[in-house]
């Protein structure tokens, strides 16, 4: 790179630290998390609240840098949102939740912290991943200051404990994925992602990972036992079921209809005609392969969900070898998955019947726009860490190549449209705090790979899985 | 009616029964239950277990005739394959799941009851109705033969708790309706009613009605705190956010999309150009209306789905005035709804793209046939129950004499294809125990209106439900 391109890049990210400094929500003079979005040119909607999900990034980088306030007092206050009641009632945030996003309110002149657990949202969609992000950033905040005395004060392990009793609970189903209803993740629109979408189950598997280790300091027995039994199952589960590789798909596309029985080899009953089985045969690289976005009866979603793939290889949820052909897949079919901007949320976009079907005509979510196959540049965080923990670093620099001067020039736009990533979203807040941190991380994560660490976890060995407390 | 018809009906009537007599199941010598099936000409595959959602109008049945033992048994066998224990794990039964079906099989020429939770079932799909209609037939039984005691047992109380439990348990979202997969129901395969489907939602209203009677006679309080705070919500929201008539219709036509905040009126952010509201205008009559299939985020579904609807009557979810204006649509869009055969499982039909998508490709659901708007004889005891509570006999008399006679020349198939029904089923079964039931039982409930007590419920008044024992 020249002297001059090196400035420019530097320059790049002063403004980017700069911009996600401005973005700290302050409560009662402490900071305690990042606002959405600081678009002045738009109406503040819910983008002054300060989203779970959009923290994450956010909380890893103060960790990086040596911030742990913030993230302290982050999880101190969401946690202090977490309903510790049940009385079999509705209409109400059950036990255990942690809320998509709260912000600072006034009452009196009082300051106080409004919650909100999808109320207050567009169509009223349940944020399922609140929870599990919640516990994947205290993880990496104790892996970040050793400070695991945080982690073992009562009021941390009973949050804990209720979100594993919500995730762990009895329910109707017999399979170790999580039924969730659609948009209850990142994908918080409507989009045919009802069932057991691939991002739920990952963020499920990697919030176990990080429970696991916490709850087994603190001597835990009874629960550690659970994630322990369902570890494994859920493992092989997706691993099995929801892989998709050349020699996979030839295998669906010749299984049987209507096995009756436990032997059934078609186990979800499958129907070929269902699946673009032509088109992923000339899609499908010959070393490459994917984890599929859903499966249920008779469903199997084959789109690729990059939030859902990307972290799959860095909680080894996906196998070292399903992992690298994950990467082969994007590498080989990068023009589609990353394009002009890294990258797409999901590839290809629901069209016309599907689209009207599948989103209910959301306006929103029209063909390669937002959720419906935009361009994310927040994903470029979860490229550049599945890229380094899969050895695959230059295919991350070449993601932050082509991301940084148009994120910089385009004023860090929420989302890209177009099937190359070439438009600014249609609906697109500027400054958008996660486009801003997914760049920012990126970068950490290319320079200093040991900052993986911080939200990885290696091959769990149910067998030989140690029992000691590692942190 | 002639004499010689008289002496038709009268026989079919009589082979009916003897036919119901021929499928009981025996274990140890004692009567348990009834096949689904009889049709020797077809492999049993599973249609000679005993199906708990089919052995319903069976249970009723032989309660009205006071043949209480079979019910009695029939309790008490299903509740020992009710899981006690639950240790956080997956790929087995939940705590408190009463499996899709059982049968009598051999291990050293011993008999004993195998039970299937769906880990045998085609596509390996969710009975969640099993443990709801176990508590109506349970509520129908203590309510025919007066004997409290049997419910009071500590074992059966322990399985009712269990249910609860399961059915109460904290759950991620906050509406009071009860999410499930696809096809957990009568529907049993995949057909687009994931999420909320209105079927689940009714007899989770039933069931709810009828453990409180039970629990409240057992001195119970925590749980029937729970109920009473349940019921409202469910009711309320089943009655507005469901319902459709003209005005309904009108109202979700013109409104506006991407509300944000609690007071948005379009709640779940339905898109009108979602639903099919050109035709429905045309099809819903002026007092008539019904309760939409289901919904959910950007999701309306505007099927008519019989089942629920019908329950929604009888088990008092509906108000009156709804309840009138089910019927209402009935008698006017009659061959649409009966056509030849009482009556259809749920119109319209999905076709062209939306069958290929919602029930993926699945050739057992073609339109018009099945699952996907097939007509169901079973569901004639149904119709006459909604018809008897709402005064609207003749409907009933009309939808009897329409089915009887092709029932028994037709030998009692499972279902019928086509728009009106005209055409037996595909791969229907003849024999099918529940269309014989489904039947018999429509002639009972015909002749004799106090029958509906069994499984019906009056109005639910929340703030002065009854806290004393009725039962």
């Amino acid at each position: 790179m020249q002297r001059e391109e090196l400035v420019i890049v530097d320059n790049i990210e002063k403004q980017a630290w700069k911009l996600l400094e401005d973005a700290i929500i302050y409560y009662q003079d402490r900071p305690v998390g990042t606002v959405a979005a600081s678009d002045r040119s738009q109406s503040a909607l819910n983008y002054d609240h300060c989203f779970i999900r959009d923290f994450a990034p956010s909380a890893l980088l103060f960790l990086i840098k040596g911030r742990y306030d913030i993230v302290r007092n982050f999880l101190e206050e969401t946690l202090k949102l977490q309903p510790q009641e049940q009385l079999f009632d509705a209409y109400t945030p059950n036990k255990g939740l942690i809320p998509a996003s709260f912000k600072v309110a006034f009452t009196n002149e009082q300051e106080y912290l409004e919650a909100d657990f999808g109320e207050q949202a567009i169509a009223r969609v349940t944020p399922v991943d609140s929870c599990l992000w919640w516990i994947i950033i205290l993880h990496a905040y104790v892996k970040a200051t050793k400070d695991l005395n945080f982690a073992l004060q009562p009021e941390f392990q009973q949050g804990i404990a209720l979100i594993m009793e919500l995730c762990l609970a009895t329910r109707f189903d017999m399979s170790p994925t999580l039924l969730v209803p659609d948009g209850a993740c990142m994908i918080h629109r409507r989009l045919g992602i009802y069932g057991y979408p691939l991002e739920i189950q990952v963020l499920f598997y990697t919030a176990l990972r990080a429970a696991r280790q916490l709850l087994i300091c603190a001597g835990d027995e009874e629960i550690v036992i659970g994630i322990d039994k369902r570890l494994p199952l859920l493992q092989n589960h997706i691993r099995h079921h929801y892989w998709i590789d050349m020699q996979r798909l030839n295998a669906i596309y010749r299984f049987k209809g209507e096995e009756y029985g436990e032997k059934a080899i078609n186990q979800f009953n499958i129907y070929a005609d269902s699946i673009p089985y032509a088109d992923l045969a000339i899609w499908l690289p010959k070393h490459g392969g994917y984890l599929a976005g859903n499966v249920g009866p008779s469903q199997l979603d084959t789109r690729f969900f990059s939030l859902g793939n990307l972290m799959a290889i860095i909680s080894s949820l996906a196998s070292e070898q399903q992992s690298q052909a994950i990467m082969n897949l994007i590498e080989a079919q990068w023009e589609d998955l990353v394009g002009t901007m890294p990258m797409k949320i999901c590839f290809p976009a629901l069209e016309k019947e599907e689209y009207r079907i599948f989103t209910g005509c959301d306006p929103k979510n029209i063909p390669w726009s937002y959720h419906n196959a935009g361009n994310w540049p927040v994903l470029l965080w979860f490229l550049t860490a599945a890229a380094q923990k899969t050895g695959r670093k230059k295919l991350a620099q070449t993601a932050i190549e082509i991301a940084q001067t148009r994120l910089f020039e385009d004023e860090w736009p929420e989302y890209y449209d177009g099937t190359k990533g070439a438009l600014v979203g249609k609906a697109a807040r500027r400054y958008q705090t996660w486009t801003i941190t997914g760049f920012l991380l990126a970068k950490e994560l290319i320079r200093n790979p040991n900052y993986l660490e911080l939200c990885s976890f290696e091959e769990f060995d149910g067998e030989n899985a140690s029992q000691a407390c590692d942190l």
